[in-house]
């Protein structure tokens, strides 16, 4: 079966056309500027089975349903085409950010799955809206093909009351479902389950920490499989600092802000989403890569930012480790985790105390599956590249075949 | 020389009258509704040395000037008194909340550090001008006796950057002072350095955490006898759920609850500090005692909130470790600290995976110097009474003498 996966953000779309016998990526592409006041949309469709060039263009993108029907276009195109037809997709699998408490896993599509996802519109205001505009195009271009939901949110379901809870008046999280929810449960799903594999032993029992390090970034403690605890919260502002976002501060910095500022509540939120985390302590770029070569250049704010960031992982680390009572490994993946030996190695030595060692021949291993931690040491360490695209075909395979 | 300790809040002003050549208490008192419309001060005045009751009478207290001249008046009465006069007293000691950036330790207090505080009070508005009154008052009162001002943050100014900087922009560090600065300096200054004094080692390579644990809770990394990280932030709100305030949460908390509550920033942050913590979660109490007897009623959100604030403790104790590489001794101190031996088990029961062990019998202590930890446990654990009302006049003494 062919399952078409779909990333929809409020004036984006990003999709990947999956051959699930064979797991093989059929064609991937990006739509950008959908539904913009005075600006013509913009496609590009890459066909990756047929080694044709990108398809790359300006078109009227008034709304997601558009977008949608350009994406069917190129991929059933006779020059830029990896399918004969629309009957050729047996399914779509939508990522969606919030499940809020409703989704403990994905889920097929019906009326009351997408009233729900609407009733999280408060906890994702920015993504879930466009996510259900990208349910909504597909069952208006593709009537009857089974659509699927894998939420950001659903492997964290499983955290124990006292890693979710904020404390703050009950009645907000009885009223207004204010709790910790975490983000990137089909990374940290993903890349648990193959560490647990890697591990070769049953996941009762196991204690992993997995470190999903990108331009977002968050770190979860998997026990015997499922999630613990994980360090983003009620939105993916919280836990480590990262590109744009500041992460973890005291509640007062808002109103210290925001008072200091004269600007309101709204406003300091998206200064701390926007042009916080390393952007702002480096002053450089949001971009680990640049903050990198800056720091080498001997730019001190650039090394602080590294440092910040750095030093964040290390504590969540420990706090992770104390939280599950020890722990068999650690796993690094993701933009950052996968490409960065140096960061890797520099937080490896620092868990020195734990047990840890480095195998250094090992850990020069950019983006690929690897046992980077020494055969001494007492904690496996593993880089293990992750890839939410092929989970959510996975999931949608699965729940469309029954 | 007699040293008086003055702990000077918006309406009240606690005090402590210290024979410095045995340091003895002589006699201590608080002042309350000072300055209060339409209501009549109060005046506790507890004398120890003559073993006399306490005198408890309500009284006009416009201003602290006032209560300091009720306060003098006491300690120099003919029947409740404890000194012949005014000039017994050699120096006042007084703990200022928020020392800025610009004091690393207690000062002899000039016109440059009243200057010094006032420009503080962006950062300690509640705590600050009282702090100022009081010291005002004295100067007021007593004339040429020497004052020491003891800051609840110089303890926390040798923390590295990358332990106190917030990934906000930059701007806010360099022209508003945003940053961690963290309290119950005094108390985690006092009882890391008792920590290593029980350790009999030199300062240099210790790794200490020690755990303030009250109605207000912070818990430090204090290596080498000095700083290094802590849990409190900007202000007391951040780090671990406490009485009423709510610690770390997700900042994008604010924003939700202003705007599903239609309330001010200031509204929240004033609901985060006197109506979150263990109060909100148990819907019982900010009391510890009587959360805990409601817990052992059955009451699950009173177990709740134990388990989150025990949970909170452990990931600090974890995640310092991680910072500090490794950790020689953990200290317990202050009301719940000090006198809660079945959370103290619970604790260190689970860190186990770090080699402690409890040593039962002497966990049962309460209120009193106790290694706790068994002889074999690989870390040592304290509990170590703090006085900070000691330290104050320690400090004052010093500073006053020379």
């Amino acid at each position: 079966m062919n399952v078409l996966v779909i990333n929809a953000g409020s004036s984006s779309l990003k999709y990947q056309l999956f051959n699930m016998d064979n797991e093989t990526i059929l064609a991937k592409g990006l739509c950008e500027r959908i539904g913009m006041e005075n600006m013509v949309g913009h496609i590009k469709h890459t066909p990756l089975s047929t080694g044709k060039e990108p398809f790359v263009a300006d078109i009227d993108l008034p709304s997601h349903a558009e977008a949608i029907a350009a994406v069917i276009e190129k991929l059933t195109d006779s020059e830029y085409g990896v399918i004969g037809s629309l009957s050729e997709i047996g399914a779509v699998g939508h990522r969606v950010l919030h499940g809020g408490q409703k989704f403990t896993a994905s889920v097929l599509v019906d009326e009351q799955v997408k009233k729900a996802i609407e009733d999280c519109i408060p906890l994702g205001p920015l993504h879930n809206p466009a996510n259900l505009m990208g349910i909504n195009a597909c069952e208006k271009v593709m009537p009857g093909v089974p659509q699927v939901a894998v939420f950001d949110t659903a492997f964290h379901q499983t955290m124990p009351k006292s890693s979710y809870l904020y404390a703050v008046p009950y009645k907000y999280y009885e009223e207004y479902s204010v709790r910790r929810y975490g983000f990137h449960g089909t990374s940290h799903r993903y890349v648990s389950a193959r560490t647990i594999e890697a591990l070769g032993v049953p996941a009762e029992g196991t204690k992993v920490i997995t470190c999903h390090l990108g331009n977002g970034s968050s770190i979860a403690a998997v026990k015997d499989g499922k999630c613990f605890d994980t360090s983003m919260g009620l939105t993916p502002l919280e836990g480590l600092p990262m590109g744009t976002r500041c992460g973890s501060i005291d509640p007062a910095v808002v109103e210290f802000i925001a008072n200091t500022e004269g600007i309101s509540t709204s406003e300091t939120l998206t200064m701390l989403n926007k042009k916080s985390g390393v952007l702002a302590v480096s002053g450089v770029s949001s971009d680990f890569r640049d903050i990198n070569a800056a720091a080498d250049n001997g730019n001190e704010r650039a090394q602080l930012a590294l440092d910040m960031f750095e030093y964040g992982i290390l504590k969540y680390i420990g706090a992770y480790t104390a939280a599950m009572g020890g722990v068999d490994a650690i796993t690094f993946t993701a933009g950052v985790g996968e490409n960065d030996p140096d960061m890797r190695k520099r937080i490896m030595e620092k868990l020195a105390y734990m047990g840890v060692t480095v195998d250094e021949e090992a850990n020069r291993q950019r983006g690929k599956f690897a046992l980077i931690s020494g055969p001494d040491s007492k904690i496996k360490v593993f880089v293990i590249p992750t890839d939410e695209e092929l989970v959510i075909a996975r999931d949608t395979l699965e729940i469309a075949s029954k």
